[in-house]
């Protein structure tokens, strides 16, 4: 059985703001055994629980706010786009990403891949 | 070698444009040879050249305007959300969609994915 939509939703919008301000086991949390990550796409796909962990490991100590912008969903799919601000002393660094993702019966992550670029990341004097 | 950005996102500009008001083969001429679309996701995937003209052609005679909202990059992939009014008389139908595209070395399309459901269509009365 496909997850409901508000189930789907409910973990993408938890996804964001763990990776902005929560622990790497906050995000760890919803990820399904197994799971897969590309980011960006493009790059080499992280498939152990190791390599995921070291992934998020980089951001959880940074002072991040999070916010989904555009979320579509298609049965056990979704697409959204979201923005991290990274706060950074007198700077923010915004960045603005689509990620995809795919969900199993649960709504946890079974892969995720991060559509962006060096272009999609800005420095703005801190608001 | 990968396609560059920009012949990227000419390709991604021209299909929203080609979609909203061009013809079945403007929006044709945009694909490579063996191209697969799944639109929406989870629905079955149309890889003959005649089943995905059957599928444009559905949209050809409609009166739409399309316009690029968001668009990411990540080396010969492309995500990106685009919004489609579809003109009915007394009313408009929005229709907000996120694509994600493959792209050949000349940046033609080789598998596009929509990801949209009922809830990302509205109608309105027209503007």
């Amino acid at each position: 059985m496909s997850p409901s939509r508000d189930a789907i939703r409910a973990t993408v919008e938890n996804y964001v703001k763990s990776v902005a301000s929560g622990t790497v086991d906050d995000v760890l949390a919803l990820y399904a055994p197994g799971a897969t990550v590309e980011d960006p796409v493009g790059t080499p796909v992280r498939a152990t629980e190791a390599e995921i962990r070291e992934f998020y490991g980089v951001v959880e100590p940074l002072a991040q706010t999070g916010e989904v912008i555009t979320l579509k969903i298609a049965e056990n799919n979704a697409a959204f786009v979201f923005r991290l601000v990274t706060h950074l002393g007198e700077q923010d660094l915004i960045m603005e990403v689509v990620d995809v993702m795919t969900f199993d019966d649960d709504a946890r992550i079974t892969s995720m891949r991060a559509f962006w670029s060096q272009e999609d990341m800005q420095t703005v004097p801190a608001s």
